[in-house]
């Protein structure tokens, strides 16, 4: 019965249009094909969405914000907010909570992660751009430092061209939207595969994700994401670690981390957050 | 019987004069402590240590020669050469083959490998080096771009900066000396995690041995290495790739690798080149 009547069946919605969560490793494409951005504006709905772009991390949040709004308006979104938090007080705005129960898309900037951790966790508008995302209500994308806080840790800064070693990496908490990863952003661009293991080292209950720069790793509601853009998202596993120094070293000290998964993954890849495991290719 | 008279039993040579295969990965202390340079000064006896300084590699073999030349001889080597190959005729040179024959230590300094390569490869002095080097008769170090041609293959140049791809990384003929490896040098400190892996999803048969700045990967006759020096070796281990589009991509296109096993080694790790595996720790 079931199968000789199709059309009877609840119609799952075509993927294209399923909300996500979009952690993007920095300097995504804003004038030629943008496809991760024209992917943003397509999961938020397209012709229909009501998009908020967050510009808090930014030290120049008039200027980026009112970027953003032209590329998606450009793209033909019906509504678009840009939501300058400038203190903790206006995170508590009537308006923009508001805003924010209607809207199907939501955009956090690049800039500096602990301005934009400093000024909205824990607030009423952070709570619900949450809650929205992990119920699948909306998406919700993050470029750069807004990819920074996607988890429950969070890479606050750091150095590089060093060894691995526990100073390399300053460690604070995340906003804890996908709390499983640790996110690294501007990855193989900026160096930033030993510090991204001195983190690893230290939370190895963690999965150290390293997203190059216009690369995004696109989250569905099942834990799996897809690697989308044009660069590579690598993935460290730390979940078979045989042995590791970090607990018994000095700051300065180089680390041992013996027995690490690692993948390197490029566009249509795709990777189960739970299983830890490679998924069939998307495309 | 043999608990009772243990000073019957054949004594084991003190680790500290065996010889050795040392892969130095540039920038090594010559100056403080000099751990590494001491160390192959030890392996090479020490006060009867006769060193031939290979400094071909460099464009200007004369200064890096007497650099080396003078930290030697400050520590007390019987003698010194410095082979200064100019051209490959002056590879047959029959003083210097004399010299190789009896000499207990051969030093190859940084510069460019492909220099290095191009007038050293094949030559009857290099295969008294090579041969010698294997057979453990003499302790062989290389830093840098004398590092780099330890391999069967070779990273000649590359890029940073990038995700891992096909034309991130040129490899060339090495010098053979450790068939099993491809080494990287300068190895965090310069972003070569990419080329690295790059050059791995080529030949998946190798091991990558990615050595940091002022560390050395010391490898005695029975096929491991001991890190010594102040920083990190990341050996990347692709034996149980699942998955790489390594063959079938443009040469820009971003790389899929799937499944590679990494460790970070500090200094006192073991490896063993042949097992794959981690060994106790030395210290």
């Amino acid at each position: 019965m079931l199968q000789s009547n199709p059309q009877l069946l609840p119609q799952r919605m075509p993927q294209s249009t399923e909300t996500a969560v979009m952690v993007i490793g920095g300097a995504e494409d804003k004038i030629h094909g943008r496809e991760i951005l024209q992917t943003f504006y397509n999961r938020s709905g397209a012709a229909d969405a009501q998009i908020a772009i967050i510009p808090c991390a930014s030290r120049e949040p008039v200027v980026i914000g009112a970027r953003y709004h032209e590329i998606f308006g450009e793209m033909g979104a019906k509504t678009i907010e840009i939501l300058n938090i400038e203190d903790r007080e206006q995170g508590k705005n009537i308006q923009w909570q508001a805003f924010l129960e209607t809207c199907t898309g939501v955009f956090m900037t690049g800039g500096d992660q602990l301005r934009l951790y400093a000024l909205l966790a824990d607030t009423p508008v952070m709570e619900k751009v949450r809650i929205r995302a992990q119920l699948g209500e909306i998406t919700l994308a993050g470029t750069s430092a807004g990819a920074a806080v996607m988890g429950q840790h969070m890479i606050a800064g750091g150095g590089s061209g060093e060894s691995p070693n526990r100073s390399l990496v300053d460690l604070t908490a995340g906003l804890n939207i996908i709390p499983e990863v640790i996110v690294d952003q501007h990855f193989h661009n900026r160096n930033r595969m030993a510090r991204l293991m001195s983190a690893i080292a230290a939370y190895p209950d963690k999965l150290g994700l390293g997203i190059d720069e216009d690369t995004c790793a696109m989250f569905a509601g099942n834990g799996s994401f897809q690697v989308i853009g044009k660069g590579t998202i690598t993935v460290i596993d730390p979940s078979q670690i045989s042995y590791t120094n970090q607990p018994d070293v000095e700051n300065t000290d180089p680390l041992s981390i013996h027995n690490l998964r690692v993948h390197i993954l490029s566009p249509g890849d795709r990777f189960d957050l739970y299983k830890r495991a490679i998924l069939p290719k998307a495309r």
